[in-house]
């Protein structure tokens, strides 16, 4: 075989799994089942677009390697991309695959039965994407003596803080979505089709810079434009860009996995005077909020401050301003771990990476400037650098 | 609210919801919960990136429209995008996303309370990846008089014999893959990055033609090289490629999310006579297996003729050959209905689409040429226009 390609070095993978580890014991889980295809990338490395069909990381809090589970066509990619070894890599036939008669479950159900660890204390990821609720049925029906426990976002929130490679990674993602929002920016105008924009955002995203090229953002361009700026998750169509639009531009940068996304917002001719009213109170409360970012200070603390500093503008917002990113894969870049909001009481540390995107969405308009920040050992630093602030075409 | 823009009539998505009821009520659904991307946009219209949080439509076998319910700032955008009234458009707040406290699932809960239909039979998509096991429990939690039944697949299996309309958006979308395929293979080269390839791939497939631009394909293009090939999931990375590399592309073109999906291998210098003789066995199986697809025959007919050609050649293939595709969402562009494999009885019909995948992967080389097809009424036609063989730079 040939050697795996690894973004990080073993060692860093291996205390990843520590804390994991660590994690489990607390929460008195012996054995994990990781899902999410995020957490079985930070843990393991395993890269691949396989995730449409069941896969998984077992972790065994007594055993020093993970196992991986999977169809038998993606072994060969966890034989590339992990630091498992040959044996810990195992998969199902293909007739589990979208079958009414097999569920890939049953496979990992004999699996631990196999393992003696059929009636063990198993952690699953109850609201993952790729953990769907027949796994959860066929995992209660294979596995009757063992205890199945909520482990949502256990492995997440290990990834919450990032090492210094991760960070280097995150910055260079950032230097991505630097360059695809300036194509964006530059090909927006009257007249021309929404599609041709995205097309340059994703040449500039992916082919990058000289010393690194890009990967799949989780998340396509979102680029709501005229009334549908009322809306954040629209993406794009062939329609023309007509003179007088507003034009939100949501995107990623993404380098090994890691994402640095950024949100801004173009006028196509002159700017209303509700648009330039809005888009001052966004970037007054943004300024404000990352000022108020720092080690020690809470998430709702810093929405606080995002609140107080719009409303003196008149305006309120009742969603989320932000939350932590990172690793990801489809269908989000989100780490679904800390939201600045209201109730979040997650202390904030340093080297924790926060998408801030306070986008406010009025009744047939919305502004959306956004950043992606490392809390530092005394603030925090954004990671691109681009201008905060209202394009005009 | 402007007029929504929608790919279809209204009277074809009413025709689809029929046949859905039709289906229910043979099931003894009362009320189903669909919660695949793709089924809610094949009823609805609804179409945004926003399936990273919970959302659904719910269908009443009792009442004309269904009902979409999601997060709040979404809510727009099913304005935007579907036929539905305003007052079937229903949202739940900020706080139900991502959090530990509430779940979206509670929301749907007392909707259907109040609806006076907590007690009814409902069909839920157990095997979906936006049903997760937490949403399972939750609804049983909520909803302790209803009766919760297995309706995976069951909007899928609507949406397997395509409508004129339907076929015509495929076309496009085949036109957009041979136009990425194209510029691919144009620019694949020994000394040039994997990432400079895709984003070539992706300008092409996004900006499309003069009449029609590019959706983002569900998967994003698939490009194993070199030993990687004997893997079919890899994405690309920032490596050069080398003399003597093997490149798999499988990409698809789509438009307003239809896709038609096509592979094909290219050999960087000279190939040896091992690809040479499994390129030459899977084009004769597949076109043998093309040449069996006509109206009666099954699904597993048409394996029988690829697995009887190939073996000819020394050949053994133990995964499926195809499996039916159109309208998608991340993280798959295949239906999960149709599979073309042993078992699948299946009998074909006009206006079904399948991609007819059948690669092959050894030890540490692969190849892979594919083409999606529609069933006509005497055999089938492809979607694409390609020639079907192994390129060499």
């Amino acid at each position: 075989m040939a050697t795996p390609e690894l973004s990080f070095d073993i060692a860093e993978y291996k205390e990843r799994l520590r804390k994991t580890k660590i994690r489990m014991e607390q929460e008195g889980i012996e054995v994990l089942l990781v899902t999410d295809p995020a957490n079985m990338c930070y843990l393991s490395g395993y890269d691949g677009w396989s995730f449409y069909v069941h896969q998984m990381l077992v972790v065994f809090g007594d055993e020093e390697q993970p196992v991986w589970i999977g169809r038998k066509m993606d072994a060969k990619a966890a034989e590339f991309t992990t630091w498992l070894s040959h044996e810990n890599i195992l998969y199902y036939s293909d007739d589990y695959v979208q079958s009414k008669i097999k569920h890939p479950m049953d496979f990992v159900c004999d699996f631990l039965k196999e393992k003696g660890r059929a009636n063990k204390t198993i952690g699953v990821e109850m609201d993952n994407y790729y953990f769907t609720a027949q796994c959860y049925v066929s995992l209660m029906k294979g596995l009757p003596n063992s205890r199945l426990v909520d482990a949502t976002s256990l492995v997440n929130w290990v990834r919450v803080i990032k090492s210094d490679r991760e960070i280097e990674l995150m910055k260079r993602a950032a230097k991505l979505v630097e360059k695809a929002m300036q194509s964006g920016i530059d090909k927006i105008n009257a007249g021309v089709r929404e599609c041709d924009v995205v097309a340059d955002i994703y040449h500039a995203e992916i082919t990058g810079t000289e010393e690194f090229g890009g990967d799949y953002p989780a998340i396509v361009p979102l680029l709501p434009a005229g009334e549908k700026t009322s809306t954040p998750h629209i993406t794009w169509s062939d329609n023309r860009y007509k003179e007088g639009d507003l034009v939100i531009l949501e995107l990623a940068g993404c380098c090994k996995r890691y994402h640095s996304p950024m949100a801004r917002t173009v006028s196509i001719g002159k700017p209303s005077q509700r648009v330039l009213d809005l888009t001052e109170a966004v970037v007054e409360g943004i300024n404000a909020a990352l000022d108020a970012v720092k080690p020690g200070v809470t998430a709702e603390e810093v929405e606080a401050v995002w609140r107080s500093t719009i409303a003196k503008h008149g305006f309120v917002k009742d969603s989320r301003i932000g939350y932590s990113t990172g690793l990801n894969y489809p269908p989000d870049w989100g780490e679904h771990t800390i939201s600045l909001r209201q109730g979040d009481k997650t202390v904030l540390q340093p080297n924790m990476t926060i998408h801030m995107i306070p986008g406010i969405w009025q009744d047939n308009y919305g502004v959306e400037i956004s950043e992606t920040f490392r809390v530092t050992e005394n603030g925090c630093e954004t990671l691109a650098n681009f201008p905060r602030q209202l394009f005009v075409k």
